[in-house]
């Protein structure tokens, strides 16, 4: 009996961890621009549910730009946590993630705070051979 | 000197990784069926210290089906946080695997809740050359 | 477009994840020289800033001994969980690795209590074939 749909190969899967802790550590550090560059050019992010999903690398970064402004007065550091990574290799050569993530928000003095529990839905295409997000889809528990 | 015992191989090491990721996240989605058959035929599941330990994948599922009714109520998501995944192959082929986990608590409107810190002990086996929990002990913090 | 440095290879950073679960587990266990012993003999480790840093490995040895007499007291399980491992291998053979951690800390009948988000700075060598700190230096948030 087959239980789950066939897996990532080892390369690919370690490639993916390797390219979401390079992605959300320069997130966490405001490199915006790095952020959005690991889009594809024409790449879909929505990061709330009800907001518009921000389409194409440029809009990526505007729409970025814009949430972070909420943070210019807090002295907050954001850390986004990934796990439980569930790939599905899709048979037009892109793959389908499924991943855990936490928002761990950390103030001067305080205690970390657990911000936010999501499911992130990546579509995640290979282009001039490096990993690029065709889509980020981040839905709330 | 060596530190520690030898390592799982790479290719076992992700495969495991993959197992849990598909296996847990079944589980928050409360498909119970799909959580119960990735353990053996013969497997056995004790989540919670002091609880009689469910043998075979009927009683598995059964259990489960039980200790998920206090939750029918309680409009909440459970994530299944596994984490510091330690392997031991063992000579009878057999793979000893030694991993945190952290059960985070969402509620409508309500900032996520660490409810619960395990040590989760699995004894991994192959069958049909898929992973299988031959057996799954949690201790709780 | 490269977006950034070249990766680690895939049985690198496998080993780097079963390196980091063995030591932290045993470091959580409490197991002193166990952990001590994943420095190289010259290794430095400075886990708080603003802390002299220990250097050597019976000086690291002799810091947690003396660290840890403050939980002598106090009945409380603490779990690191390191994730979002990022590497960076260096000309010189040395792998830069940059990781987020949390402390997770547990007293009996209390909810877990997320104590402290910190960045791991490593740099790890390869002595007799094996992964050890050449430096730890982490960062509080």
């Amino acid at each position: 009996m087959t239980t789950f749909a066939p897996r990532a190969g080892t390369d690919l899967y370690v490639e993916v961890q390797q390219f979401y802790a390079a992605q959300m550590q320069r997130l966490d550090e405001r490199d915006l621009e790095a952020y959005a560059a690991t889009f594809t050019e024409n790449g879909e992010f929505r990061h709330t549910p009800g907001r518009e999903p921000a389409r194409g690398r440029q809009s990526i970064l505007d729409d970025l730009r814009d949430f972070h402004r909420q943070f210019e007065s807090d002295p907050m550091q954001r850390r986004h946590w990934f796990n439980m990574t569930h790939l599905e290799p899709q048979d037009d050569g892109s793959i389908r993630s499924t991943v855990y993530a936490l928002i761990v928000k950390i103030r001067p003095g305080q205690p970390p705070e657990v911000g936010r529990s999501c499911v992130v839905r990546d579509i995640l295409v290979r282009e001039h051979g490096e990993l690029r997000n065709l889509s980020r889809w981040v839905d709330h528990d």
